[in-house]
């Protein structure tokens, strides 16, 4: 196995990735602004295989037509020339003071029915472009103070604007799905859908459930002191891991966005297992791009930009590489049959049984002996010591 | 309006609050054992009208039937004699060993099994003494490291354990609901279901998802740093709100379970003017118990538990006044509107209004003045403010 | 007693609070410029008697000295003009790209020495403008990168920063005080002198300890899980309070700058009971300036920016109120005394006992009965629901 | 280098690790007692030099002296036996009833004198059994409720307490030193000396401050969402890291005590590089025992126990390992340069410069271009790549 990035491994970076200027709430940009198409000619020499991108990553707001059409003939070219994809397009909906109270969300209808043929447009672009999702950040929906935002009519117009996108979607023939990017708070004290598990509910209730999944960030799970491997597995579990942001967090606090793997080291482990091998059912789970949505830090230039680019394609490689040997290792093995991690893979009931069944066998309770069940050991510790040996390279 | 309990506030405790003998994990009990009979006694002078229970905290684990019939007489007995209800009443499937890794999803089939055994026959119990829901806290239902546990496994047999026990209310026309208790980890490291999202996400994927609703407590949200009043909302949005569990948690740290507004006092009065008035679409948004789930501290003796059994109850009857008052405040009503916080109610599109006609309205974005709508002040502060004022019974 | 601010409350905002242009890290400015003789005058108006600034905030970086003198001729002239006062001049060592690894810690020396040079500066103009205090808020001296920063050379250059300017306060006979300023994270991933311990605890180590003291932000020990009152009582135990931050912040995330009190309510009532009342034993424990340093939110325009500067002040005088009504509830007293919280002033040993005494005492310990003095409660949750009904003004 | 653990590595374990028999604040023990003299033996075959214990391990609370010195015996026999030392003794004040509001903060005062009485009688012991290190863990020193605690008053009392431990060592000339360890929360809500920061700084206002040093833990300083290795350094710089607790955490939330290594990997693999290179200035930094706090999970049985025992080690002497290979790699020591790390470390100001002289140097202000100095990056994140490839042991 290689650590050197291709096409196949279908990495792929955020525009606002490593064109982050770096300019953050207390700082000026420290960094010139990136040309799309040198982006696109960098991360191709580099390995990824894809680029995405909001509207205002490449078109300046508010833009008229001609310059429009030139921003995106350029990146196309670039495109062209390269090979490079566009997997994912997003709409920006957060950096203008017009969404400071959100888009499909804001106190402001007027600014809603903006929110809504801006994205309407964007979705066009995303067509043309080929992309396969549309990914819904909803930074800006949410509020600082309970009562400046009716959190039930609040999530009526979400769906309303979802419901509607989606429609638009379906009559157009796009082929495009959605994924809603959930994130906890920063930059509103609160946002609305802040983990996988509210944006996973809220889809449930959608007029087109089927189209619509989520796009889970490693950091902004973190940020809510979550697991992220954990969330990415409920995720699956509902069908709806539509695509990824792979980065990293270092615990609760602002949303860092470091390369991946530089947060969180043996979570990341267990994700790349997850994606890769499927956990213990066996794999690969996930089949979408490898999507890193990261800031270089404020204190590089641009060489520090792309070796944070190569970092994070490198630590994901090296990271399956461990995965795949972990998998691999009989002892490993032993040890997942001794902590009976498989074992949670049988039903509960035999087949067929009822729950007549279960309350008639006298084995199941009456007979059970719940003091010498509860003396079995695990083994969850030799299991993890296992996985952090086979992280760190020493197996 | 008084802040003087009555049955009609719909106040419950549950017994394992008042009867907890402060045994922390660093530390030894402090309390003698509460007898159930003098919890019901009290808790219905105090002005509760409701207790509910673990089956372990009415009757010890592992009694024989008849010991059983004798707890359980001598507490019907106490029922009858105050007019107390029951109504709800959960399983324990945490504190023996057995559970040591689970109960629902325990990687240990057996166990599995036994903790179906274990709640079909509270079932029984739980009907027979007239509670309306059934709440399931799986506390014990996760990992502490990535590997030990399949989370997808571990759903599938969640989902196992769930639709088993609904088709077994509905066939015995027991009548009762389920809530689940969210929470995101202590006692294990990562809990399953770690938010009211998860659980609400979880839900719709059961076979009588109408059967199944959420039971959330106020500190487990705040355990992960989230906004419990828009967790709320979001439960009653999707019609899942079906009890609650009131109680103070300061900030993101070990479960605390405090004394119900002695945490975040201003998401506590925020939540209550939701459950009590609705928000600003109004109406009461939750009519079922209020139940108090904390803990007396462990430096209280039986004086300070009935203090604090008060003190849950006068902390909310305190906030439903504030915000009765807040409510009926004009300036408030001023400020709401200047903050087009009930403008959020009109949907975004108009009656019939299709994409089309949005594509076709040049007023929504060709003729549209971000820049202007941008500059517009939306007047949260001033609204927090009045809410921070009433709160302090200020006005 | 009157919420109405006047001079004698020694409130003061700074320049940047009522300034801040809205600026975050996914959304650009919101509000425009603010000139700051419109801040000194209508901070004047609405009741303050000071304003502070960093050198930044009032003569853009890079100004000539004629472009300087005039900044800081209109501004005096403002100053002169309402009578408002500059208790405190900090300054800006963050915003500009050459910080963007620190000031005084940076890796790059030209950069440190350049810093130094910056403050000298300033603290000629903060003299000059009659401060007492000049703050050193290290935003920037930090890392987020564990192999990027050697912490113990930090450390030393911090000490040799601080030592030099000191020496320079002493020798030009200034009369200022140097306040530290705490911040665990946020701009960098990590930031030295995380909390009020750690800041405290350099100061030990400096050639002046005298002329250091600290001046500690609600929001930043909150953005660590730490209670404010505590950490504001352990400065004051170490004769160190020189100044203080008033804001709100809702738990670990992000540094919000909300309004005084629209954070955590409880504790903001417990701080203002320990500055201005001193706590059980008496006080006030604090009589600088009562410094704002918040952010209206990016929602507001104008309006509301000044609507946010009275919430601040407003908040402060009614917790104020709230807590000499507290104070001189009987029951209240009782309550302290019942708890025994008075008790703790006294020396655990008699006057003139020694060890040995305590030794021989065989009611210390051989007749000492644990079990029960285990048993004796201590009513603290009685005192807290007297102390969150004061708050409510709901006694 | 070997990662089979030797005498020469001073790695300990507590007594209460290994013999934690898995009671938590929602379930039952699930391991029986570990007689201390197989600890011994156990731990002395594993590999660990030393044990340690708090008073109420060894001997269970109110034994009388026979049985007492019967259990130290026994323990005495087996450390004879195995050539095991006993580098540190701690006393329990958190376990029994008696403590519930402290030991040397208690609000009750005959509870602090019966505090200081266990605590000399123990100092006697650890005298006895050759210790040189002698904890003190104020874990039930806090309060819940703002009210409930005078912390000025509190901060006297730990004084006075320590004041007089010391003075007690001193006079029987017992070569003890006193490590603190501090928690910020759990069991209490708010703990006194919360981090490394506010006990270093309590440390400094002590009678004998020379005595009394720092006993940081890694998952207490990482629960205040604190950066370990940076919390090390400042108290190595303070000259106070007189011992450690080494263990694992993963992030906000209640205290894990998990296996060293198993909580935040890159941030160990940072510690044991400055612990044993002692960080880019060389080392070793610490030389004393290598001390494992941790608690083998609840899932396991005493064959996990003891597998736990053994990750703790390995995991250390991994890390070593690899810490080891990174500064002997070229293209770090290249990669530390380029970052300037090593600048940090010659002083700002020449030798025998003044700040007149640093006033006089235009090139330090006057002729500095800070947009110039702005622009050079700092290659940061290929440093951190760098460390992470060693601790992944790919290079």
């Amino acid at each position: 196995m290689s650590v050197q990035p291709t096409r196949a491994d279908k990495f792929s970076f955020g525009l606002w990735t490593v064109g982050w200027q770096a300019r953050d709430p207390f700082g000026d940009a420290t960094r010139a602004p990136l040309d799309p198409v040198e982006a696109v000619h960098k991360l191709s020499e580099l390995g990824a295989y894809g680029l995405t991108f909001h509207d205002d990553d490449l078109v300046p707001f508010g833009s008229d037509s001609a310059t429009r059409d030139d921003h995106i003939g350029r990146f196309r070219k670039a495109l062209d020339e390269t090979g490079m994809v566009v997997p994912m397009v997003t709409t920006n909906l957060f950096t203008h003071p017009v969404f400071k109270d959100g888009g499909f969300t804001s106190n402001d209808r007027s600014v809603r029915r903006y929110a809504l043929r801006k994205v309407l447009r964007n979705l066009d672009l995303a067509a043309e472009l080929g992309a396969q999702t549309f990914v819904m950040w909803g930074g800006r929906e949410g509020a600082e103070y309970d009562h400046a935002k009716d959190v039930r009519a609040a999530l009526d117009r979400y769906k309303e604007a979802v419901d509607l996108l989606g429609q638009y979607v379906i009559d157009q023939g796009y082929g495009l799905r959605f994924a809603i990017e959930p994130k906890p708070n920063e930059p509103r004290g609160d946002i609305l859908l802040p983990t996988v598990g509210h944006a996973l509910a809220f889809i449930s209730n959608l007029a087109h459930p089927e189209l619509v999944g989520l796009n889970p960030e490693v950091g902004h799970e973190q940020m809510a002191g979550l697991n992220f491997a954990h969330g990415i597995a409920q995720a699956l579990w509902h069908g709806k891991l539509f695509h990824i942001d792979l980065n990293g967090q270092r615990g609760i606090k602002f949303d860092q966005d470091l390369v991946f793997g530089h947060g969180d080291l043996l979570n990341s482990f267990a994700l790349v297992d997850l994606l890769e091998n499927g956990g213990p059912a066996g794999g690969p789970a996930y089949e979408g791009p490898r999507h890193f949505d990261y800031k270089p830090s404020r204190t590089e230039d641009y060489t520090g930009v792309w070796e944070s680019a190569k970092a994070n394609m490198k630590m994901y490689l090296l990271l399956k590489e461990r995965a795949a040997a972990f998998r691999a290792d009989p002892e490993v093995q032993e040890a997942l049959a001794d902590a009976r991690v498989v074992e949670l893979s049988t039903p509960t009931l035999n087949e067929g049984e009822t729950y007549q069944d279960l309350l008639a066998d006298r084995s199941a309770f009456e007979d059970f002996d719940p003091d010498a069940a509860g003396e079995r050991g695990y083994g969850f510790v030799r299991l993890n010591q296992l996985a952090a040996e086979h992280a760190l390279g020493a197996r």
